[in-house]
């Protein structure tokens, strides 16, 4: 039986390409940490925690503290396969979702190589690739249309989230009429307001929208002004998607039955893939449908995520936002993700196929 | 890649020791399915689907051509690890659950054995062992204490789940009765009502058991009885599980936002291995206790129960429903699964540890 040994937990930073904006945050650099799961076997985990402040109120540093005081000593000497033995254990720590994810992830990295299977396949192996969206930052219109058709050329996707919720919301308006009018109509939008509406501006944005053919609507406004969120709910014609204010298996189910979203976004650095698979099996049994989110993730948190998305049915239903890494200038693999005609395959190699380059740890870590 | 070469279904007879009655029916003979997967790598998957046709309208002969006729030829040639990819294939076909989940359940073992790992581990490695529930069909006050006497005296087991729902329900009542009164506090008692009781029989009788110290109630009555059923689970200070009334995720879904039920019973011959561990994260993301239950299994659908009862946390918290087979005069194992002390171990050998003896199979066959 594989043994954890120890839990490590690498801060590092890499600097954005350019600052990537969006109503509740900006963000310049990639300050994540990266986990690492040593076992007795010689075999080890790895996976990526990115910090959001603004969303879950954990930083680099207490990442880093939360592995190092409570979960390494709660993990280290257990058999990596007892996950919902790990599970328990780590959710006696209320909080710190990105920590827990990436040991979770980092877990189920072990597992692979010990059993020399691709983690895709363990968890469901559903299908060979992925359609990917991208994440369209704040900008001026002519910014946001240059960015998606630079993305659209090079990599073929021909999905994106585009980022609003600005005040007042003409500006999202002209933004968003700006890139249906330049990408034609056989390009996916959906948007993404991360709470920065307010009162109706929702209802307001998606009128002045109706012709624009937008899928989705996440995170529209305020999620604990329960009622302007509810009127929203009930009057949107597009599905209202709960992200930040259903970070939880159980925060997803009260958001759903108080009906205060239509559909989850389910990130993986938030839920890890024990957590995440049930809320999968939560909303399959709801009816109601998922996106596979993105935390901002570099490119290590980028093949879990896509190992993940390929799994399952539900998460291929639509397309999964796996392209932020490609705003981070740079990355730890020795080869990053691909991304081509704008789909994403997950790895084939036991494990989650993370082959980290030790030059560009020792790089780019920041506790040396 | 392991690829599957043809599912067998072999129909076969054991008889019961003796008769086990229950509301909705009583059964003499274990008249159930060994399901086998082949493979081109020779590993063999076994699982074994127990017909019930008064509750699923499923018979051996409708499972045996189920098996040949669609999910043989749906499933020949996957890579087993595409379960997701196998679920909706299966799917397509209306009902048969058992088939179902039979197939769902070999092929698992397919897995395990292929990656050298017990199912319990690949599926969550919770628990080493699981406490037994034992199901006390219907009889005289005098036959159910000598039983359940005999079954704890045998197997050390102190939970019993009681067949009640006879009409007048006095003598379900002067039954429990009387087993609280012969196996003392430290025994647990639940009854299940199969569907029988009529109107408020199921709140009455609840009241004169008021001081038996009952810990659910499952099926009190007919699910079709809407407003009944919402009726007592609203009134009821002990929970209602659902079962028969809720045999998808789906159904489980609508009978707790219906509030008509407050548990929910997981059988894993019903959903399989994949389907399960979804409503085991529907059930978790609610809120809502589950309790692994039985649906009459023979000696190899027991070491699935066990199985998946172990491997997660949601499972054990009450005790498992495992000891229906030592009701039925033999089985196609090599060795039998073992209740030491109350408890069943999940098999440690790769896959599910279904070890069958082939000459038994040819004994017991009925398709020859």
């Amino acid at each position: 039986v594989v043994k954890v040994t120890a839990i490590e937990a690498i801060p590092f930073e890499i600097p954005f390409r350019r600052p990537f904006a969006f109503a509740s945050g900006t963000v310049t650099v990639a300050d994540h940490v990266l986990v690492r799961v040593r076992t007795d076997e010689g075999i080890v985990g790895h996976a990526e925690a990115p910090p959001r402040p603004y969303t879950y109120g954990e930083s680099q540093t207490s990442i880093v503290a939360a592995v190092y005081d409570w979960f390494s000593p709660a993990v280290t000497g257990a058999d990596p396969f007892g996950r919902e033995r790990i599970s328990a254990r780590l959710a006696r720590i209320v909080g710190n979702p990105t920590a827990k994810a990436a040991v979770d992830i980092a877990l189920w990295d072990v597992i692979g190589q010990a059993v020399g299977q691709p983690v895709h396949s363990l968890l469901g192996g559903f299908a060979e690739s992925v359609r990917v969206t991208h994440m369209l930052g704040l900008g001026s219109p002519s910014e946001m249309v240059d960015e998606a058709s630079r993305i659209r050329d090079t990599y073929g996707i021909s999905s994106f989230k585009v980022k609003v919720g600005r005040t007042p919301f003409a500006v999202d308006v002209e933004a968003v009429r700006a890139l249906r009018s330049a990408l034609g109509d056989d390009v996916e939008l959906y948007l993404d307001a991360n709470r920065g509406w307010r009162g109706d501006d929702a209802l307001r944005a998606l009128a002045a929208l109706a012709d624009a053919g937008i899928a989705m609507l996440e995170e529209p406004g305020r999620a604990d002004d329960i009622l302007t969120r509810r009127r929203t709910v009930e009057r949107s014609l597009v599905p209202i998607v709960g992200d930040e204010s259903c970070t939880r298996a159980a925060e997803v189910a009260r958001l759903l039955l108080d009906r205060s979203c239509d559909m989850i976004s389910i990130k993986t650095s938030r839920t890890g893939f024990t957590d995440s698979a049930k809320i999968v099996g939560l909303c399959e049994g709801l009816g109601v449908g998922v996106v596979l989110g993105n935390q901002i993730d570099g490119a290590v948190a980028t093949l879990a995520g896509v190992t993940f998305a390929a799994a399952h049915r539900a998460t291929t239903e639509r397309p999964a936002e796996l392209s932020a890494f490609v705003d981070i200038a740079d990355h730890l693999l020795i080869e990053p993700p691909e991304i081509v005609d704008g789909r994403m395959a997950p790895p084939q190699q036991p494990g989650l196929g993370i082959a980290i380059d030790d030059d560009k740890v020792d790089h780019y870590r920041v506790d040396r």
